[in-house]
């Protein structure tokens, strides 16, 4: 008998708040994933010391089964930037445990594990060594911005990152809306957070006055917020946007 | 001051196991949400009789602010099917109690309102009235499928259902293997339960061999699974899907 990979949701609130006293980890993950969780005698994770703090607060609430310390963490290798997600036989070594009859965890450092981040060439190796793979209910900040939108929610794409150079992203901006337009697709992408402003800015520059461009900042956070408006809108009342808050941005073109 | 539009997330349990002792609940969504719906004292929903059922578990749980008669449930009008989200003034009577300054709650049947059903033109036209919209953490059956597939998650779009006419069907998946492969995007799409088979067969029939394909029956549901394999994997060994129990198809082509 092998043992299962459980994707771990973790909170929306990375980097943010008061580290002494994060918001309650019960707020925005059901007891059904903190109850896997205080189990599992192996992680692997894309970051081992917050893992070591996600699991601090899942103890609150859920005792962990064995002491910290005798839980094996394991850091993901990052792949190339932009990289597809292809399995890679460098990864079939972290399987080892579940190989071995022991259920694993992999988390993210922020919502679903193997969605916007490096996890997914791990599920895909553990596809390939015939292991089960279960999802834990939890959120992902994509599709909560795209629920809060008021967009497409029955056609919609992630893009991820856009070019950082201002001629590129401004190009890569009116393929996207030009995308939008014909299949009335919405489209979500992310950004640096301390680039948030600048992509604002570059969308209002880019975009058609009649598209209608959404932001989402500090999702489930306090004082987090969606605004959906047109560009024309946007243009006439463009607030600051945080530079250390994670921010999703949504645009559909009419 | 006006009342805000909460976009309360749903299990993912709709329509299976033994309804007079459904799943706990707490399993699938996280208290923060529970105790937000139990404060609600005006919901839109896509049905009211299932929202009932979804008040009682909640009520388990967390007790309800007021008698469950004495919460307003209204039914969202259900736009032609296929129609793109765009604010409708027929929705704005339904944000009175917002407009008024009572908070109001909007819920599907599954998973996050607004994503794969009509909710997303209630959260237009709250947009559209100035009023305050905040998603809850909860689940959403397309991430939680495409997180365990393995498949690329940087890159990805949902296109809703595929057409039901044979060739039509088969022309359309090979127009989203050939977007697959120019763009590294995982292509997700979903089916009426009763058609899963069908739409499996018809994937196996169009697809490429080397095209990877992840099926996830029953997420967040005891025996629930998601596989992802080669269509010529999944050629030499098909199995049985359910034809009651919701499923997400991903497709990624090499």
């Amino acid at each position: 008998m092998t043992g299962t990979l459980y994707l771990v949701p973790n909170t929306l609130d990375l980097g943010t708040g008061d580290a002494s006293a994060p918001p309650d980890i019960e707020d925005t993950l059901p007891m059904g994933a903190l109850r896997v969780a205080a189990a599992l005698p192996h992680w692997v994770a894309e970051n081992a010391k917050t893992t070591r703090a996600f699991l601090k607060r899942v103890d609150q609430r859920v005792p962990l089964a064995r002491p910290l310390q005798e839980i094996g963490i394991v850091e993901l290798p990052r792949p190339p930037k932009g990289g597809a997600a292809t399995a890679s036989p460098a990864l079939a070594p972290l399987l080892a445990p579940a190989l071995a009859g022991q259920d694993m965890g992999l988390i993210s450092e922020a919502g679903l594990p193997a969605v916007a981040d490096p996890g997914a060439l791990l599920v895909a190796a553990a596809h390939a060594a015939g292991l089960a793979v279960r999802p834990l209910s939890g959120p992902s900040s994509l599709l909560l911005a795209l629920s809060a939108s008021g967009l497409n929610g029955q056609s919609f794409a992630f893009v991820g990152y856009l070019p950082v150079e201002a001629a590129a992203r401004s190009a890569r901006l009116k393929e996207l809306e030009a995308l939008s337009r014909r299949q009335q697709q919405t489209q979500l992408m992310i950004e640096t957070p301390y680039r948030n402003a600048a992509l604002l800015s570059a969308m209002l520059a880019a975009l058609a006055p009649a598209t209608r461009v959404s932001v989402s900042v500090g999702l489930t956070l306090a004082g987090g917020w969606t605004r959906t408006l047109t560009v024309a809108q946007w243009r006439r009342d463009t607030p600051a946007l945080p530079d250390r808050v994670p921010a999703v941005f949504c645009l559909l073109a009419s």
